[in-house]
This record gives structure tokens, sequence and C-alpha cells, in this order.
């Protein structure tokens, strides 16, 4: 492994609007030797997450933004197969921020060792397990505090944080969990495989009057991961000291303009409503609550979930392009073929 | 004063968009003798309070509405002119919610006596140690959890609470207090009279340029009276972790359509911001923290404020269309003439 290789991909052009493949380059790197104390990790699955097209321009922002010609980052969970670490030794699984290339390495510190649960894919980590599942736990439970007896309704309803807050509400005993999503077969997803009891098409238009039938009593907590025109309709639902989570505003990730204004926010005083934003970086503490709670729904089956592969790490930005457009079920995730 | 009588205000018609006289009339009420345990008060002054226009519609809101046909409430203080209560003789100065009438009666349960404070008008009690003070309080203080070194921009800055809220921040440490107000006058009041660090005019335009200028480093909290683009821009100024409480939405009272969009919502998420919509109901239980601490600094002369005072209840009206125009400096009150 002296002369390792390591297939990555580097942002080269800040985006304007939609990414586009020239906005990015697709780079072989050959590897220094490992260091004292570090470890090569193979990858086996890649994440790729709505919060990455953020760090792709150059604003100040929760994250910091990528930097030009370098390799991107974000969450992967491999193996190692090179290591200098009495921590980690070869054969390890890890989870790690080293990702958007097939082979990791760095700092031994860098790298979280994880155990392989039986019959759960190792992309469990990326996912229900990992941020996904934490950022939905988060959302709902400290931000939007979600209460037993409360209606919640949650936008971007099938996708990877989505369609954990709908389980963990009706897990946790929401009397009434609405979602919305973007075609029929999602609909179809969220009431009969995710436990809604209620969800809608938002390509069918009348947001506001399609959440209304869904919800004929109200909401008490609105999950936000879209912005915009489901924002604005929310508002209008809300009963009394109802609480918005603003978890993401992916319908304004690629607006180049002004976003369109939120309506409906004279309720925010008419009926005392909060409205929330939070990331993942202020809430890490939660972390040993949530998996405490997760790990026995998971092992009971209590909760599902999806994702949508694409294999190779030649498909990273593809994959991430596929997840912006919506076009991912559940976690979206890179499976990397194992190096050769 | 068996005969006595009560020039009261009736709300006669539903207003559509900004309230005219014709939908209100002035009646003189024949009052009935007292009933055991009740009292009779002659009213000093009434206070008139934009959620007023709230009452004016008939649609669910956090103060049950106005009733066609029967004079409004509101606050007022007086003293009692007549009494069957041990509680309350004849003579005690009392605030109580019967306003909108010259002559209030009712249960001795419903009035509560206060003191006199030497050099300090009872019209206080409408507002600086009243309502008024209480709002800019509990908003400051618990919806926005204001910081010492926190910069507060508030706009309605020269209103009854705004000004407060202003003198309040500055008392509790603010290392910046900006206010907008709508007129060159109310602004140089806010600087010279209530200590505001900067100020500027609405009715300049680019709210959103202003403030910038105004508060080159950010802010940390915003006090909302008046929404549409104040909120947006504040939206687009506040730092990481900033909290607006929202207190009031008086661009919008009046609007008969659909108020304009508020934009830049996409910055709760980028900066983790809290909005949260407060109503006064749910918060009196901060009242006794309140007084301890707004009473020496009234009493220091740390807090200064200012009164416009329209004299005669037939007047109580055309006081509260001003007030809602912004005609108002500090607060509006109705001075009423003794009734003989």
């Amino acid at each position: 492994m002296s002369t390792a290789t390591s297939t990555q991909w580097h942002l080269v052009r800040r985006p304007v609007g939609e990414p586009t493949p020239d906005d990015v380059a697709r780079v072989e790197a050959t590897l220094d030797e490992l260091g004292p104390d570090e470890v090569r990790v193979a990858n086996a699955f890649l994440s790729v997450d709505p919060y990455m097209r953020g760090r792709m321009d150059d604003k100040p922002s929760y994250v910091p933004p990528f930097r030009l010609d370098e390799a991107m980052t974000g969450a992967a969970v491999g193996h190692v197969v090179e290591s200098t670490s009495d921590a980690l030794p070869v054969g390890t699984m890890v989870t790690h921020q080293y990702g958007w290339r097939d082979v990791a390495q760095g700092p031994a510190a860098r790298f979280t060792a994880v155990e392989e649960l039986d019959g759960v894919s190792l992309s469990a980590y990326l996912g229900v397990l990992g941020l996904t599942g934490l950022t939905a736990y988060t959302g709902l439970v400290r931000i939007a505090e979600m209460k037993e007896g409360d209606a919640v309704f949650v936008s971007g309803a099938a996708g990877a944080v989505g369609s954990m807050v709908g389980q963990i509400a009706r897990l946790r005993g929401a009397s009434r969990v609405i979602g919305s999503a973007g075609s029929a077969e999602k609909i179809a997803l969220l009431t009969d495989r995710y436990g809604f009891d209620a969800a809608f098409d938002y390509h069918d238009g009348d947001i506001r009057g399609q959440l209304k039938a869904a919800a004929p009593d109200g909401i008490d907590v609105y999950f936000d991961n879209v912005g915009g025109e489901h924002l604005s309709a929310a508002l209008h639902r809300l009963k009394r000291f109802g609480r918005i989570a603003v978890c993401g505003a992916i319908s304004a990730y690629n607006s180049t303009g002004e976003p369109e204004g939120i309506t409906g926010m004279t309720n925010v005083v008419r009926n005392s409503l909060r409205i929330e934003g939070f990331t993942m970086g202020d809430h890490w503490d939660l972390g040993a609550d949530f998996q405490a709670e997760m790990r026995p729904w998971l092992e009971n089956g209590d909760v599902v979930f999806d994702e949508t592969i694409l294999d190779g790490v030649d498909n990273a930005f593809d994959a991430f392009t596929r997840m912006m457009r919506g076009e991912n079920v559940g976690k979206m995730v890179v499976r990397v073929t194992e190096p050769s």
C-alpha cells in the first residue's frame, strides 16, 4: 500500500444555482505513507447531504465553506486497511468525516470505531444511527419539544431525516403524524411503510389547502425541511403555542435570487408560536440519549429505514445532485467499490 | 348617585381595514344600584392599545373579540366613588379592565387597589408600571433572553412599549441599543431622551440598509412591534443564536389582504435563530419580578416615560385611531374629565 491512491472529489468552482459537473473534478491523489498514530480506511459508504450545498458557497454559515481544489469532506464509514494506531487496528469499522473519496487517511483521533450490528448495513451509521437520525431526534425532541398527544407535520417526509421524524413522532406518542413529499410513490411509502396517518403530494399544489385537509384540527409541531410555501402553510395551521423546528430550507438552497417571502408570520403573535432553527454542531450532546432510544427501536423493528444506493465513488457527485433534486427515497448513500 | 350614568364606547360593526367612527357608538348608559361587594369607580385615565384592534375582529385570537353593542373593555385607573365592599372603600385608587367609559362598575374582585406614588401620575399604572412596562420586560427578558453585552434592536421604539424596551435593555447592560421610529422628532427623542445609541426613521425607506448602518456588527436581539419589512431586515442582521421576541405586527393589523411576505427566513437555519411570539396573558407571573426591578429605576430617574394625553371620554376612539396611526409619543392615554 505504499503507493496507495485515493479517488477524491474536489470543488473547483463555486456553483451558481444548481451545482453542475463543471463545478467539481474527480482527482486521483497519491497518498503519503502513514505517520505515527494514523490510519488508512477503505470507505464502504459515503454520505451526501443537503447541508453540503451550503458549504459549496463562499459565505459565512454554520459550517465553513469547502475550499477550492481540495477534497470535499462529509460522513463516511469503512474499515481500517493500514494502521499505526494501537486503538484502531486493521479491520476496525470506523465512521469519520473524510467522505467524498474511496480511501481516507488521517490521524486516528479523527476516526470513531463502531460495532457492526447483526443484519444492519454498515451504511446505517450514515443514516438512522448517524447524523440523519440524530437530526430528526434533536429537532423533534429538543427544539420542537414534541409532547405525547401532539399532532406533528413534517415536510420532505420521504427523505432521510423526514422519514425518521415521522417514525420517532409516532413512537413518542404523537396523536397524528402528517407528511408531505414529492410523488405519489413517496406518499404511499409514508402511509404504508413509515406509519404516517396522512400524507400529501406537494406537486399537486395548494399546500395550505392540502395541509388543512390532512390536519383538520390543526398541528402542534412542524418539522421544516423545505421552507417556502410549506413554512407559510404550517404557520397558518399551527395551534396556540405551536413550535416549528427549522432543519432546512431545501426550496431555497439553489435559489440565486431572494427566496419567496413567507406569509402567515402574523400568526406568530396571534398564536404565541415559536420558530427555531438548529444545526447539529450544537447538539452532539444529545447523541447518547438518542442512541439509547433508537437502538431498541431498531432491534425491535419499530423503525424502518430506506436507502437509495448509488454504486461507485465515481458517481458521488451524481448522487449528490440527485438527492438535491429529491430523487432519493430515504437516505442517499454511495457504495464504494472495494479498492483493488 | 342612584341614577348614575356612564358614557361608554360600544363596537357596533366589525371594522374592515382601518376602524372608522361608523364602527363605534358613544352610548349613555344608566347604571344599576350597587349590589353586594361591588364598587363604582370614576376613571381618571383610560388606556388605548394596539391589541384592541384584534379584538374588533370576529376571529379566534389570544383575547376574545369584543362583542357588538356592548361597551368595549381595556385597562383603566381611577378612584372608588361608591362602594359596598369593605376591601375597597370610597377613595381607593384602583386599576381594572372596565375601560372605554368614564364611570365603571362591577364586583370588587375585578378591581385592584394601587398606591399613588409621589410625583408620578396615576396614568403610569396604564404604562410604565402596567401592561406596557411588563410587556417590554417580558419580551426582552423572558422571550428574547437578553444577556449583558447583547446588541438590541427595537422597532416602533418611540411607542409606549418600544421606549421601555430600549431603556430596560440599556439598564440591563446591552452593548448597543438601536431603535426605529416614524419621524425625525421621534428619532431625536430616542437618542436624546431615551438613551438609544442609534436610531433611524423607517419612512426614509431601505430599512435593511439603515439597520445595517446602525448595527454594523449585527444584533443579538430584535424586539418586534411592527412585523413586515422590519422583521425581514432583522432576520438579515441577527448574529448566530439571535432571538426575536414578536410582540406585535402593527404593519399588518389594518391590512385587509394577505400581508407582504417575510424574507430572510433561510437565516433561521443558517444562524440558528429563534423567533417567538408572546402575549401577556401567559406571563402575569413575571409581574412581581418586573415591579421589583422597575420601581427603583423609576425612583432613581433611570427610566423616563412619555405620554400622549387626550382629554375627555368623548375622544377615546379618536385617541385609539391616532395611536394606531403612530401619532402618539410614548403611551397614549385618555384623561377622563371628572364626572359631575
